[in-house]
């Protein structure tokens, strides 16, 4: 069979035609004596395919399918009020393009539950089950968006190095490489980068590509590698710039999928709900009030936890209706030196959280841009000045007022299918002991 | 100064509004007596800013100006045949955003030729020279287009995997990380999983990340870390299909870098010739007479040697007015053992190279789906079994028809802009001893 005059398999629902070519894999083999059926299976769906001995070629009722063989079926579309969707197909030829060797070492059914270990070492199998590739075309889904999002409103795209001389922004939780006859590391984020970009002049860039992060936490929230997506942006008045940015690309994203993954929201049963055409604002003293109504004590110099997060979550959706809240002047002990601090008070910054559902899903802010000030921040977070050398070097020859923020696009897509762990929104997870496959 | 409130500097030249406001850093200052002119530039073009002692408060006249200082200007658009572009701004108010703090390290101007490795140490000035800024501008849009090209067709983008637990491909030029206690590899190409994802059934894939390759090579074409574009598809007929999308893909990046980037072009004094409408092909064997008739005899059996490839560009030019050809059936000996062998001469392959100006941009081709004959391959380019056990994994379970390739957007880039050295495309190049910044 001519492969490049096969039909998507979705288009025996929607085509006029009464013949058509189709090509997938066996999903399924059902024998019932004068009667075989087999639900075939492509990216774009599944449809019943029906061997009646009376009517079909002995040749074709005779072949010996298999879950997986992969066929190619020329044949008649017919209606069936019993077939799946109405549909089936009485095949003319069937062609058997290549057959599985060996047993499906995972159920692919949602009816027999694999532990998900399992499931991630055999994820080209696990991928075969249309709920969990959905996860994936809502993702690539989300990267086209975000792509398009920041090529509309003049972004560069950039590739940054993702092996680094030199660990600048924190010893701890890098990986090592060893690099010719030296030592070198993984990148744990492009911060440097980015920030070197905009001393370059250019303004508007972003990227999206894989960090590291050498990570000895085994909870459903970390991963050893992910995917950020990363942007800065200079001459800026203060924070609430880089917010705007991230409610543009962020809402855009979302609002693409709820209107062309349709299909795929359902079939997992989620609703993506109406935002607020702002997202709301809360900065820290506010956060505060709001926790002590709820009779939860926190010291908003310190950090909010998982609980407060939720609060403050449920807060705005109750308040402004809204599944994102931005929480403003991030106390200053939780940040990294290079954040600019709150001109009111030094406690807070000019920084922030984006709360997705009562959880922080990105961290963005205003940037340090003046270097003696930036310098002294070094210092008072315990760096030795030698080592961030490099860094300040950006500084001075010339830096204007600029922010940003990242954003791991599997938390996102996690948040929004309300995924138990971010592993499943992670097409090969990475954590202390899976490195396979 | 509200700096949501300016304008890019290229406006000056296209407004009709009488007065504006930009910010930039300080490019050049000439002070002539009772005149000084500063050039001042953002990411958009340069514009002469002019201080007329008599006509500008003696505050503004006395600021003390550096190249680099990062200031912002409102005043208005004066027309003068003498200044650049035949427009100057004369200032009513100029603020200082941010001072630069020292000399620069390097010159920014081509007036001065700095040598490559001390701008690569730069960078970031670097790219406030024009013409380097341009290069990366080209690139960012050639991933644009990339990403609309392969949305528009339907292809799920994805993310692999960078950390892989064993270097399955070839032992050779791979980095080794420290992952916790184990020992883990910088993934050489997404090949492992561009496949996998066929064989969980999503057909048409492809990923723009980086890959490493840990090669001793200190040349103008190898580098240590690259971006590279890759793509795969399944239900194939055969490598022409690959092909098809390989000329669609990059066809759609040339040409919508040469309309959407004239002026870039333009400063870079490059001509991107129109192409024919679809590229031409040419065999091995067609290869050799081409050679022959040029008194180059080459055992094609082997490899295209970089003097053969260009002979085969020129042809390719001469013949088709083509600045891209691809040289089909590519032999075995010099291709991975998962490529699928041709069916006349099993010395030859079902892949491919696409030179472009006489160059290699791209390899792809079929690769071989047919498990006992792909473990058959594997041990003839003397794998072990074991050693390739996850990947054949892949093709027990039911695997179709594909082919790919993989193209690195730098090498893309250099070609298109004729640059003498691949690192001039990399905005921070990687090579046996260059690991900052």
């Amino acid at each position: 069979m001519d492969l490049s005059q096969r039909n998507p398999i979705e288009n025996v629902f929607s085509t006029k035609d009464e013949k058509i070519s189709i090509a997938g894999w066996v999903q399924q083999v059902r024998n019932l004596g004068g009667l075989r059926f087999i639900q075939l299976q492509d990216r774009t769906g599944i449809v019943q395919v029906v061997l009646p001995k009376k009517k079909v070629s002995e040749e074709i009722f005779n072949i010996d399918f298999q879950e997986g063989d992969i066929i190619a079926v020329s044949g008649t579309i017919v209606s069936n009020d019993g077939a799946p969707k109405g549909k089936e197909i009485l095949p003319s030829d069937i062609e058997i393009i290549n057959k599985r060797t060996q047993e499906y070492p995972i159920s692919i059914s949602d009816k027999i539950e694999t532990n998900p270990d399992k499931r991630y070492d055999y994820r080209f199998l696990d991928l075969r089950n249309r709920k969990v590739a959905h996860i994936f075309e809502i993702e690539s889904t989300a990267a086209y968006a975000i792509q398009q999002w920041f090529k509309d409103n003049d972004f560069l795209q950039f590739f940054s190095a993702k092996i680094v001389g030199s660990a600048t922004e924190s010893g701890a939780n890098v990986f090592e490489i060893g690099y010719f006859d030296k030592k070198a590391y993984l990148a744990q984020s492009p911060q440097f980068y980015k920030q070197m970009m905009l001393m370059a002049g250019f303004e508007r860039v972003f990227e999206i590509g894989p960090v590291f992060r050498a990570e000895k936490h085994h909870t459903s929230r970390h991963l050893c590698e992910y995917t950020s997506i990363d942007f800065e942006i200079s001459y800026i008045n203060d924070q609430r710039d880089v917010m705007k940015v991230l409610q543009g690309v962020i809402g855009y994203a979302l609002d693409t999928i709820k209107s062309s993954r349709a299909d795929s929201l359902e079939e997992l049963e989620v609703q993506i709900d109406d935002q607020p055409k702002e997202w709301p604002i809360i900065t820290i003293p506010e956060c505060n009030d709001v926790l002590t109504n709820e009779g939860k004590e926190l010291d908003l110099y310190e950090d909010l936890d998982a609980e407060a997060e939720r609060i403050i979550g449920n807060y705005a959706k109750e308040k402004w209706n809204s599944d994102f809240v931005f929480v403003d002047q991030y106390p200053w002990k939780v940040r990294p030196f290079y954040t600019m601090k709150d001109d009111e008070d030094p406690r807070l910054t000019k920084s922030f959280d984006l709360l997705f559902k009562g959880q922080e899903l990105t961290t963005g802010g205003q940037r340090e841009h003046r270097v003696d000030i930036l310098s002294t921040q070094a210092v008072e977070k315990d760096f030795k000045l030698e080592d961030v050398d490099s860094y300040l070097q950006f500084f001075r020859n010339g830096a204007p007022p600029h922010g940003g923020s990242g954003t791991g696009i599997e938390r996102f897509v996690q948040k929004i299918l309300d995924l138990p762990n971010i592993r499943e929104a992670r097409l090969l997870p990475r954590d202390p002991t899976r490195l396979h496959p």
